[in-house]
């Protein structure tokens, strides 16, 4: 096991990595603790959850929306939760994102912990409190800024996650990269994700350094005033796409990830699209798609990212560095519908 | 018009009290705000409106509950609101509340500012961060605290108030003077109801000392770790009752802060129970009532303020001064079955 902490503008966070799920009792005592997990790790986990008061949520971003909320904060009334109550989401990150949305207006906000079980929640969803649920189309429309307590890495939990969990993830890491981590980059470019998933070693490495990577960039920067924003590098046009093709997270910021190269080449001189390009593919993530690129552009606007007639779009100098810049809404247009498919 | 600031925690709020509906457009643009108020004041106010963004909410409590926040979060997604748009609710309570948790968590939280039109929004509902929505027969039961970023007070909007709504108001005056003034307490014996309602400087100075009085409360002590709970005198008992009976926030209140008097008696050697039973009654409210002790204990066991074991309970040493005392359940049941009807 190994600790770090980072402080946050309100709050210290604990990460315990290459931990035991046991180790919960340790920060959370079962009688006044409330998991909130989905179907799916409830029943491949299910020895670990014994003895522990459960929330059972339906598996999967259809199910990340206020009438989850309202169940869950009918169960917590039930359950007795109080304001001395630690939630602790065990999932993913629809799970975390629920998990951390209802510890901070239960009650006005309780105590609140994670234990990501997929390699997107490990290195991306679980961190920096961002929470939430969508709104029809529009992703994490309704939501807080607000840090959990603690995460618990246990690695055990990631013997069961599909392939397509796993490719999920390194969309993610592979944007970390792009934005700020040439050497990481370079690291993807010689490996494989079967490396990955064989070496355990060098997989806790590489989630170690995204958790620390996103955590050191959002401890800058938490309510997103400059350099966080650099996270949502895909993300613009890839939430657009998400719901619209019921594409996974990591597919849809691929192709975002694609585009946001393309525009980059056109606005900020970035010669190096083929190369993103290669290890999105190498790590099995589609790149270009055929998609209603008019229709990606309404939802688009919606975007919170969206500042009246200019939007701020992230965008790569180079591999390694990456930029927000704003694009007012017509010239973003154009490019849009201007990308190949 | 006179102008105050309080820096609270994340957040300096500034107040312009006996200000002009129309200085709103200084604080919040036209084009990029959203006014939210409900039917009752949209009628009374007609003029004000005009030119402004509105939504209207059907009037009361009843209302304030998780499918209002839905509708209103439709609204704003339709009219375009982002994250430059500035929430602003126009109206008591129930408005203020609400307004104040779309906009903590609408787009993760957007600008906001508070137009009270009742005494007890101007002296209490709308200071303080404190926001929310009922679930079921809980009051708050979800919510956040999150200041706004500005108090308008027109007193103008006072004219049309009916007479249950001034009571309703003189109940948290009266509170603010038992738990910290008792030179304003002695103010509020040698007057009546309707001295404050016709000499508008006496009111002006009432207002502004009450909301100056909570404000310092909650500026020291913004997540309720200390002196805040102060503001709870007659709240724990009187949530419990209000939507038992349907009864008015102000008759509850006044009904649990008699009560408290009598715990205050038993528990804090406090003896001047008839003193404020006088004063509550001589401004039209209620203090001892039938209602259900058992049930009302059941309710009551839900409070937030609840401990595993204990409670919080707010109650009087002497007048002016109000103390926190941690009284355990069954000691509590005992008591509450006991208080006289």
């Amino acid at each position: 096991m190994q600790k770090k902490s980072c402080q946050f503008s309100s709050k210290k966070v604990d990460y315990y990595f290459d931990a035991d799920f046991t180790m919960l009792e340790k920060l959370a005592g079962k009688e006044h603790t409330v998991i909130i997990t989905d179907e799916n790790i409830f029943q491949a986990q299910a020895k670990k959850f014994k003895g522990w008061n459960c929330i059972v949520l339906k598996p999967g971003e259809a199910f990340k929306v206020q009438a989850t909320v309202d169940s869950v904060i009918e169960q917590l009334i039930e359950s007795g939760a109080d304001r001395k109550t630690t939630l602790v989401g065990v999932g993913g990150g629809v799970v975390t994102d629920i998990t951390g949305y209802v510890a901070a207006i239960y009650m006005r906000g309780i105590r609140c912990g994670f234990v990501p079980s997929t390699i997107l929640a490990m290195v991306d969803a679980s961190i920096g409190g961002k929470n939430g649920v969508d709104v029809g189309i529009y992703k994490n429309l309704v939501g807080t800024i607000r840090q959990p307590d603690f995460l618990l890495y246990d690695y055990s939990l990631l013997k069961t996650l599909p392939d397509a969990e796993w490719i999920n993830g390194f969309a993610e890491i592979i944007k970390h990269s792009c934005i700020r981590d040439l050497a990481m980059f370079k690291e993807l470019e010689s490996k494989k994700l079967n490396f990955y998933k064989k070496d355990k070693s060098a997989l806790g490495k590489l989630i170690l350094r995204n958790a620390m990577l996103k955590s050191k960039v959002v401890e800058k920067d938490e309510f997103e005033q400059g350099d966080r924003r650099l996270l949502n590098f895909g993300h613009t046009l890839g939430h657009a796409i998400e719901n619209m093709y019921e594409l996974s997270h990591g597919q849809a910021i691929s192709i975002g990830m694609t585009a946001a190269c393309h525009l980059s080449a056109a606005l900020a001189g970035f010669k190096e699209t083929e190369r993103v390009v290669k290890v999105l593919s190498q790590y099995g993530l589609p790149t270009y798609a055929e998609y209603d690129h008019n229709a990606a552009f309404e939802v688009l606007k919606k975007d919170k990212k969206k500042e009246r007639t200019s939007m701020n779009y992230v965008l790569l100098e180079k591999i390694g560095k990456g930029i927000v810049q704003q694009i007012p809404m017509n010239q973003l247009q154009t490019l849009i519908q201007e990308l190949p498919a």
